[in-house]
């Protein structure tokens, strides 16, 4: 059983969700794929995010897959039915995992979930959060400018953080919201800033650790992990991009240390 | 689908699983079996506890349960594979969900684990991590004097912190572990005492958080979250006991606020 785990994302952003499933899972393979060419998808029709997404699982379905992660919160809310009905193979999105953490975590009982505009709009946050536990509070909020300000790689500049504290004004308004769920997989590249804005009053939640046992546990269930000892050099994550090499050439270094990884462009059009 | 969870335990200690079953799973129903009579299972033959352990799944299937928690690590050792084996519904035990949030806890790589004479000698948390995360230290010390200390309800009394000090003291000089799993769900009950003892060097960690979450995915993956919404009075729990009702009644008000849970002796003999 030497197949990988595929992993897509609308851009660099499913790096987070990578970097915990090479922490939690380091005997297993990894293909990613991140669409940046046509990121951001948060603001995309319905349609068009479908069909990119559908693209980017062909073109890794070629690797003999045997895990599909959807790292994208926008893809999950808008394809993971379809994706889990179509595909022979387990599917794990971002948002189930996400909301599990932050019923684990929350104490006043109301979550705050920020995300890109497609993502809010679905509130499949909400659904995923009250299907569990139905008389949950939740305050959601889009985010629109964080995808962008993140693939261009301006995250570092003085004027990010003016950026998160005007998105995130109206959730720091309501006082019993103890739990933020950051409901895209971009957001904790810029992480410490959104602590930074929130206080200590709010634990902030990414859905990259809890994704990462969510698909230790499938492969568990499955009987799906890597039974062989394999060479450690034949287990660097391969890294595609429809987009430029600079800022995943970057953000994979810098943050997550993935020095080793293969990193290269393809075409999904 | 108003089909309960079952819950299997060797005496109380899975209340600390209940307890975090119910919390994150607040729509479902639970019917949970403590072997009190019999209890302890960590110094029996392995015979024995699986004899034992499928009495108490033969009882439980009388309700129709759609998922079985195994909430005991030396059943969840022992008699685990043999349970998913024959049995139709999807089985949870205490042991890789204990396993993976070491995994995602630790930094040194290297994990302290306490259980029962029959769990660390089964090695069932190391194959656990091992099969997970090869290069991974671990340091096992079984604890027989912990489960009959708390069974017996005299765990506040001064000279535990004694019994404590004592069972931890080889761990304690081991200078690189940085996480110490808790491989008895008994263990729970007794945690402030071994934080204090272990100190602030380690994160301590019990099975209980991570299996409902676990218990949530596998919910998740299998359809089987409650899908109507039910009057909250049915929701208590049914916790029945092959031993005394003493241990029980003080334990699930003191310790986990089941004041509504419904409490009955059975026997299984």
């Amino acid at each position: 059983m030497d197949r990988p785990i595929g992993v897509i994302d609308s851009g660099v952003g499913g790096l987070t969700v990578l970097h915990e499933l090479k922490r939690q899972l380091p005997k297993e393979r990894f293909i990613y794929l991140g669409d940046t060419l046509r990121c951001p998808y948060g603001s995309k029709s319905d349609q068009e995010v479908q069909q990119y997404t559908w693209e980017m699982v062909h073109y890794l379905i070629q690797f003999d897959i045997k895990v599909l992660v959807v790292a994208c919160n926008t893809a999950t809310a808008l394809v993971l039915d379809q994706l889990k009905e179509n595909l022979s193979i387990p599917v794990i999105g971002v948002i189930e995992p996400g909301a599990r953490a932050a019923i684990k975590s929350t104490e006043t009982n109301h979550v705050a979930i920020i995300g890109t505009e497609n993502t809010v709009n679905s509130q499949a946050y909400d659904l995923a959060l009250r299907n569990i536990k139905p008389n949950i509070n939740t305050t959601s909020v889009s985010c629109p400018e964080f995808v962008p300000l993140i693939e261009s790689g301006r995250f570092v500049e003085s004027d990010a953080i003016d950026v998160v504290e005007r998105s995130l004004a109206s959730i720091k308004e309501v006082y019993d919201i103890d739990t933020l769920i950051l409901g895209c997989t971009h957001y904790p590249i810029i992480q410490p800033l959104i602590e930074q804005v929130v206080g200590d009053q709010m634990t902030v939640l990414s859905s990259a650790i809890e994704t990462g046992s969510e698909v230790s546990t499938v492969l568990t269930f499955y009987n799906l992990h890597q039974s062989q000892t394999v060479d450690e050099t034949s287990l660097e994550p391969v890294i595609l991009t429809t987009g430029s090499l600079h800022v995943f050439e970057r953000i994979k270094e810098e943050i997550f240390q993935l020095k080793s990884a293969s990193l290269k462009q393809i075409s999904l059009i």
